[in-house]
């Protein structure tokens, strides 16, 4: 498995493209995105649980239900949220409309909608949008699309792979963006995945599954869930290798492959979340399960006074024993062990032997990784985060303004 | 039922203080307190669920086992939290220094204490502490007192009433702090409060419960729920009327008056929250249960996206009904109704139709009531919050420092 340049189109078969269309008014930005597949190709997705999930995510839903894909159109400066009747409506037409500049069906057509929640697309925008997208289709064209969906993002996350099977190489590409109201719970925002193996529908949808609960659903920005998180993975075969054997090697080869690059992404989410000026990894170890290990490495990454503290390289280590104290699962405090980087600052839940300066020095870094162990369980799990800064604050009290 | 002066003074037969002892280094602060009733009193408390609870902790859980009690000793500076063995010889140390100073039993004193987690107490001044307040006993001490315990509070929390039962007067007051890490589970930071009703331990127990559902587990300022809350009432039947009968309106009259007092108590701490420019009443109803409007409405007090729009002054609506929507109570999107103050900003899960400047005056207001309807259920819930503004990304990013 190695990194390969290419982004989405990184794998056979595959298009894309990114565009202005001033979908946020007064907007110059990129703002429409469009991934393109050769050939029809197997999808599989992960949702948001919202109950207010947006009319794109029920589009998404129906496909993936259906199992086949040609496209995906993307737009950013607008969630189609909360926008009821009309917001399905417009769904419809926008499919419409991909599927007839593309020469392809309505029913092959994924559509993914990020920014604001509440106020109807502008659809005369989003028709030049997609025209636009249609004539800009290339395989070099990664980079804009993945350019074309950040929100408040600072940096585009586009990633590729190639991955060695017994019958050949196979290639795995994807964009995503963030980077608030990132809670992620069954998937996370706007994610597109290609690949070129070929692959049944019942297992793409089982080896995403797994490999989004070890990437983005291990991770957070804030604690808010968002009403459009869309994972999707689009697998069309065009590496002409014989389709995966569920039970082989191979299969268990490009699982760790899609579960590293769903980690590569989650990772860039979280290193560009809202004012996030620190990288924070907290692996949680001794717990009785993997889930329990979870939810206390999920505590502690959520808690605004470990953020915060994060924020103002503090090592207030009490913080952190505080917030797995009240996650939820039973331990023994006199189990409990803290080491910050290499420094243990809590052993038997007391205050450990060490310098202030020591873990200060540790806390200066941009990233900070954080052990926590709860007892002798074999239990564990990974957890990453970002800190609570006042960027953080600035950009939401001014999000729509 | 009518407000009067005195605090936990106010009924019969208490005494308080308040002195300075150092306990955060540097410091001249007032910070340990002292409230003591001259008869032996009933009690009972809710605590803090964290595994990490503080050794206090356990200590006034033997305490409210045992059912009585004549002393409460509190300090603020120091929390005495994930301080293992020595935690718990330092309050038996306490508990025996007020038994000693007081001539009463150390199995009649409770022990609270606020402040950094992870730090052992310094016992010389908490001695010093606890000679102090002894000598300093008044039954003008409420005051002093209610200023002792505080840590980041800006203003002291104490409230006095009088209640009118059939047989004669008896009185209620309190003390209580926030205001940071506070998402209480069973309790809330620092609270004592006293009454000279008579009434049994488990008919006291019983309406604490009561009040404390509907006051302290219906506030937010952070997620994070402390190693240390504690709510403590001590009733010792000074009044000289006859104990409460539990079916009688009495007992109805009493818990109104005690529910009230909480939820003074608790929107006290929410106006005094960490950084807090606002005061939002969450309140929710059309669900099946009283529980469910109560998850949807912590979803909103608790979402970060929301209370920073609060700050921001920005009516982001979207953001209300995207935080409804993730709390985890299915619910119809067409039917979610929202208004703020009573401005209508979303109706049928739609903006509904109003003037960006009216609801932009209405968020300018430190007072803000956000209604949320999500069907026709007959549960309903009032939730309280503050926002999250720079000041409380900078009180935790410095607080140890």
């Amino acid at each position: 498995m190695k990194a390969v340049e290419g982004g989405v189109c990184a794998p056979k078969g595959f298009r894309a493209s990114g565009v202005a269309a001033g979908i946020k008014p007064g907007s110059t930005k990129l703002d429409c995105a469009l991934i393109v597949s050769d050939a029809p190709a197997t999808v599989a997705g992960m949702f948001t649980t919202n109950v207010m999930k947006s009319p794109p995510v029920y589009r998404n839903q129906d496909v993936c239900a259906a199992g086949s894909a040609r496209a995906v159109f993307l737009n950013s400066g607008n969630a189609n949220a909360a926008t009821g009747e009309r917001g399905h409506a417009d769904v419809q037409t926008t499919v419409e409309a991909v599927a007839g500049a593309l020469g392809i069906g309505a029913e092959e057509t994924c559509v993914c909608s990020t920014g604001v929640i509440g106020v109807p697309l502008p659809m005369d925008r989003i028709q030049n949008g997609i025209n636009n997208c249609a004539k800009a289709l290339s395989a070099a064209g990664s980079p804009d699309a993945a350019v074309a969906i950040m929100t408040t993002d600072t940096v585009p996350k586009e990633f590729a792979y190639e991955v060695e099977l017994s019958s050949g190489t196979v290639r795995l590409g994807a964009i995503a963006k963030g980077s608030g109201m990132i809670s992620p719970n069954m998937a996370t925002m706007l994610c597109t995945i290609t690949t070129d193996v070929s692959v049944t529908a019942a297992d793409l949808r089982s080896m995403l599954q797994a490999a989004v609960d070890l990437s983005f659903h291990q991770m957070c920005i804030d604690n808010d869930l968002s009403t459009s998180d869309t994972v999707l993975i689009l697998a069309n075969g065009e590496s002409g290798i014989p389709p995966i054997d569920p039970d082989s090697n191979d299969r268990e080869q490009f699982q760790a492959a899609l579960t590293e690059l769903c980690q590569e992404l989650a990772m860039a989410l979280v290193r560009d979340g809202e004012g996030a000026s620190k990288f924070i990894e907290i692996a949680v170890s001794g717990t009785a399960s993997d889930d329990d290990a979870k939810t206390i490495a999920r505590a502690i990454g959520n808690s605004q006074l470990c953020k915060t503290a994060f924020f103002g390289e503090d090592a207030n280590w009490g913080r952190f024993a505080c917030a797995a104290g009240y996650a939820g699962v039973a331990f023994d405090p006199a189990d409990l062990m803290i080491t910050l980087g290499d420094l243990p600052i809590c052993s038997g839940g007391l205050a450990a032997d060490y310098a202030e300066e020591d873990a200060a020095a540790i806390m200066k870094q941009h990233d900070i990784r954080l052990t926590v162990s709860v007892g002798d369980g074999s239990g564990r799990a990974t957890f990453w985060t970002s800190d609570l800064s006042h960027d953080y604050v600035s950009i939401n009290a001014d999000y729509r303004t």
